[in-house]
């Protein structure tokens, strides 16, 4: 997976549990391109202060995901939502396949 | 939703970010009707410990769910997926109804 779009899932489910400020640097550095010295300055701390906070939010983001696996149940179900948009849209009314993918979201979630 | 049922919920969802001694001391008094009692001389704290801990844990589950929205998000696709069962099992051949559903599915997740 492209490794901004990763970061991108993993924030946008769990980037609530991150205080204030951690989000706030976050979302400027990894998602508005604000440099480590710009953000050093604007949030009063070193460059390397930024860099580690950077680097600790994104553990903590991986940690949420090793623990719950929501990004990786979010992709399963995205998949076979998909399959069965493409099933319908051609149309060959394939009914048993359709129920079949049902019931592996129901089992997924 | 029934209590029982709600707290099993959020323990399924965000369990695993309790500490291995609260999770095995919640599932113990919450899912296996150990008594607070029982407890308490099971984990060598006070009867009033093991009530705190498992209201502490209640809070931070409840908490989990009120930043992550996880719970929710997973009963309205159940509710979809449902739908869509329905709609297929009534074999109605409704394919606009279908992928409507299928939409809303992609715009909840």
């Amino acid at each position: 997976m492209d490794r901004i779009f990763e970061k991108t899932l993993l924030y946008d489910f769990y980037g609530e549990l991150l205080t204030e400020r951690q989000k706030e640097i976050y979302e400027n550095v990894v998602f508005n391109d604000m440099s480590l010295s710009e953000a050093a300055e604007e949030y009063g701390i070193s460059r390397q202060g930024v860099h580690d906070m950077i680097h600790r939010c994104d553990q903590a983001l991986q940690n949420f995901e090793d623990k719950l696996h929501a990004v990786e149940q979010f992709e399963t179900v995205k998949g076979t939502v998909l399959q069965m948009k493409e099933v319908l849209l051609q149309g060959d009314g394939n009914r048993e396949k359709l129920l079949e993918l049902l019931d592996s979201i129901l089992n997924e979630i």
